[in-house]
């Protein structure tokens, strides 16, 4: 699944498009890469100006401030920002506000939260400039597969960016065609989607990332208790020591767990299979909590997501004052004692 | 709650029982005090001398052997084990069906597994012999407080055994009746009750600790948000620093969480308002891990039960290779560091 | 547990009150009859004009308006609002603000959401009026049994008010001292406490009802694997089929569940021991939530009170789009047929 | 994923096998087939004669009872049996152990529970037979795709039947090779695997499947939240209607929870977008309350996979005593109605 996937071609010279990028970071840099690839046009700015240099030297055309990016992009001007969610877009938003121009469209293109794009939409709205909230995932990985982006807002911006869109998004690649989609639109099978209004792109992005959440501790999980088999406490011939990294892999060949997540686990433990480089304390992003917050505004259960969150929470703590709680009550009512 | 309830004195003289008692651990050895303190008369042994000396100071007529405290009894005999669940208790089942004659009583009043019982109640049915399956609450506070008991086994064995019972047993207390009983089975809110045949006693007793279990998390988890509350990262105006303690006991009089759990958490908080002296390592016994399991023979769900054990699990962990997996991955797709 | 607690009697001519109640829905029309009965004088608004009359019955003092009710009361007044959480609340309060004077104090004894108080507290604050939360348990059984609180705001405010409090609260009752407390502020054993500023007490009120939620939880899963033991497709033998009214009466002496929600289980079950009566539909509040939003925005883990919530919003779906596109997976991968 | 994978052709002569398979239900008529397109030859046996008919047309050799199957292999024999689980599959290898001779190899192809490997295991080595457990991924898609295989047992055995595995295996088709495992096992990375002694094969398929379930469920509760969007109590702006296949269908491309399993709901909301075909029940198979069971005897935490074996089980009842518990508590302490 680790495919090399190139940028897409644009097809005719009227495809080929300028777009602003605002923040070159691990992501922003590289969707500038991907786009030159394409054969796009970009002007590119960081607070760092290696960051800029960098994406210079691969045909960016670097700019010294926000006013300066504007300034370099012909009207309807299309900017991209790739910043970190929480204020630093929020200000960038503001910024812009008053930077862009009546038909312009200004893209989102971080983790931001739903609620906020709301706001950011009717704000701009306001300005006559379109905004576009894109849900990306690809990570380090997007550069060469593509990045799969969910998107929301005006359908005639998203449909006046299909070329920077097309370019961004892996593409069909070699995955199989799925039977009676036919008349569907064909956006969707090169990886990219018009979700609905503002904040559904990154509305569907936040559930993605709480699936990911979900799906990640569902194999840390079963590997832990492959991996703890192997404890004396166990009766001998019901004690087994596997191979855990020659389980990843074997699953990724006909079994009905195979995933790109199950490749990554293959590559990180065929390179430390004890996975000693970890400290074992897992950090969480805003994404699987506002999916758990989601849910409950909604109504709706979410078990797994909501323990895969906890589990991250959990193994940032040394030991918590709920289970010293526990203690102190086995103590009282039953003279147990698990003392420090 | 934890007011003292005197064991019951028996009406009549006919009432007064005489029973073996074989373990004299914790429990083992404060059922016999209540006993002797309603007035019965107890054999006791304990393959600890020691054990054996502090029950006789206390009245007790103590023996050298399980075959001297089958000798010591008048038929028809009732035995109770009081010893830990598993082999020993087996090995003392299996002991005293040799030692027991046509007639007799055996009491397991352990925290056996009920499938156990069974097979025990079978193999003791083919001597002739009655068994019991008593399963006990009341911990370290049951010599003053009474035992609260779920009892399986023949009919006409729990109802011979009805003075013992009522004497180990709260009595109504300072508790009061429910409405609506008055023609329900009177022992029942004197805090002792016949569950069914062989089993139904532990079953019962089991999913009372797991239900326990359950309470116990839920009192940790919310005692854990409000001593976390005092967190830097949370905006001033929203961070507020409780008195745990205080909070335990204001909630024992009129609040709908009022019980028996919140006052032992009271009284520790007291002593120890910051539970300094707890690792955090929490243990678990049989019980709760066999809950679940007969939920899940049963198809029934059980996610706090089961959150409960496993909250316990992880207690006794340092980081889990399940998180380190978790690290591992975040690592591939995205490049986040957590390393050691 | 479920005594007569009479309203404390003011034991000083000087600690008789005069006190303005909004909303005299179950809660405050009881809460102004405590406080009658306690001596103290309450003048009571509703917009119901028959709510009035009902208060008025019992000494009450009605007024047709709230502007009434700030002209009817001495200053510095003291105001109890007693509505429902939210958009009712946040208006009563907007509308106070204008009417009372610098150095009166409102009181929100609602279920109002703590940041929303943190709001509201500001804002009172601009006009000179002290804002206490007043988090308050005891449900439909707090006018005989007395009322805990967790009180939000200004020290003075709180000390102000004390004979008001005293005389709502449960007081000591028959409930045992918690020993090492000697040295503890008092008021805490007599059932009210001031948690620290505003927001405080509703925030302590909110965890309170979490772990309702997780308690009440725990016992149902536990009764529902009893109840279900009688499956015909449990082995003989190690099937059982329990009185579950008869557990829930046993349990609550000397077992260490025994609690003030087992006593209200074990009432609804001597009058209807199958529950018939009940669709299985639970609704929630919005404390629950509340409460698993401030773990998630503590970061600490919540499983218990989390498996809680979620309990009651599948208890009100009809089959999730969740489950059938379980079956639709395991159609598509095993040809499992879990057809309509 | 889905990609053809055709059966591996023999290289050398010797390479052919001949083979008995028992069950020939659509795993093991589909392993026969997969075998016989590798080359190999295959004696089958099944107690429904259509079932025989059908893979004789497609070139096995039907035998009439489990004794001519036996009769029809040369020694040293290979018999995979293919049988659901428990008491058949116990029948079939007691049955076995009295027809096969010393140095037969004998596989329990099914999902057998690893502790029952054990003692078939020990048993049928007092018969000088060796036992083979092999953990078989691949359902429906298996002919096509190939079976993924996890092996217990005797390593001369695993290696001598290194042919027919081989063959069965999907081998490494498209998918890319792990860096770094130049030096591993390169039967691994076709889709096989030995992972110890007898029972570790079960074992390691198992907890696959208990990952499976915790997979289906972190899916299943994203597109639900997603699903339930469109609700009208949610504030417009922030309500969406999402186009749930065209999600699934994005993510496969770029995402990093591109799986199988997500193909496979492409797949299954491209036919029926409303999945309305399924009621909702959700049946469960023995490993993932098996990998629960595993984890709790190894007293590690498994929240995921729990909780998503509780919800098929909540999946299949009505109301359950527990919620309608829940009621019955708020109707006490509330007063809260929520009738039938």
């Amino acid at each position: 699944m680790m495919r090399h996937q190139p940028a897409a071609q644009p097809q005719e010279q009227e495809d080929i498009m300028e777009i602003g990028i605002i923040g070159l970071g691990r992501m922003g840099a590289n969707i500038a890469r991907r786009l030159m690839q394409g054969g796009h046009s970009c002007v590119v700015y960081d607070r760092d100006p290696k960051a800029i240099a960098a994406v210079e030297a691969d045909g960016g055309k670097g700019v010294a401030s926000v006013e300066a990016l504007v300034k370099a992009l012909k009207p309807p001007r299309a900017v991209w920002l790739m910043l970190p969610s929480g204020k630093i877009t929020d200000d960038a938003i503001a910024t812009m506000s008053g930077l862009l121009s009546k038909g312009d469209i200004l893209i989102d293109g971080g983790n931001s939260f739903f609620k906020n794009d709301v706001a950011h939409g009717e704000m701009l709205k306001g300005h006559g400039i379109s905004f576009l909230d894109v849900g990306t995932s690809g990570g380090v990985w997007g550069l060469e597969r593509g990045y799969c982006m969910m998107i929301g807002g005006d359908k005639w911006a998203v449909d006046h960016l299909d070329p920077i869109f097309a370019t961004l998004a892996p593409g069909k690649g070699t995955i199989p065609e799925t039977p009676g989609r036919e008349k569907s639109d064909p956006r969707v099978a090169n990886g990219y989607m018009h979700c609905g209004p503002v904040g559904s792109g990154h509305f569907a992005k936040m559930v993605h990332n709480g699936i990911e959440y979900g799906l990640m501790q569902a194999y840390a999980e079963g590997f832990n208790i492959l991996q703890t088999r192997d404890d004396p406490a166990i009766p001998e011939g019901q004690r087994y020591s596997f191979n855990i990294g020659d389980l990843a892999e074997v699953w990724r060949r006909g079994s009905v767990i195979s995933s790109w997540l199950l490749d990554l686990q293959a590559i990180a433990l065929a390179k430390d299979p004890k996975l000693d480089a970890f400290s074992g304390e897992v950090a969480d992003s805003g994404e699987g909590r506002w999916t758990v917050e989601a849910a409950i505004e909604q109504a709706v259960p979410a078990e797994v997501l909501s323990a895969a969150v906890f589990t991250r929470f959990r193994s940032r703590r040394d030991h918590t004052f709920a289970e010293k709680l526990l203690s102190a009550m086995r103590f009282e009512f039953g003279g147990h004692k698990e003392p420090k």
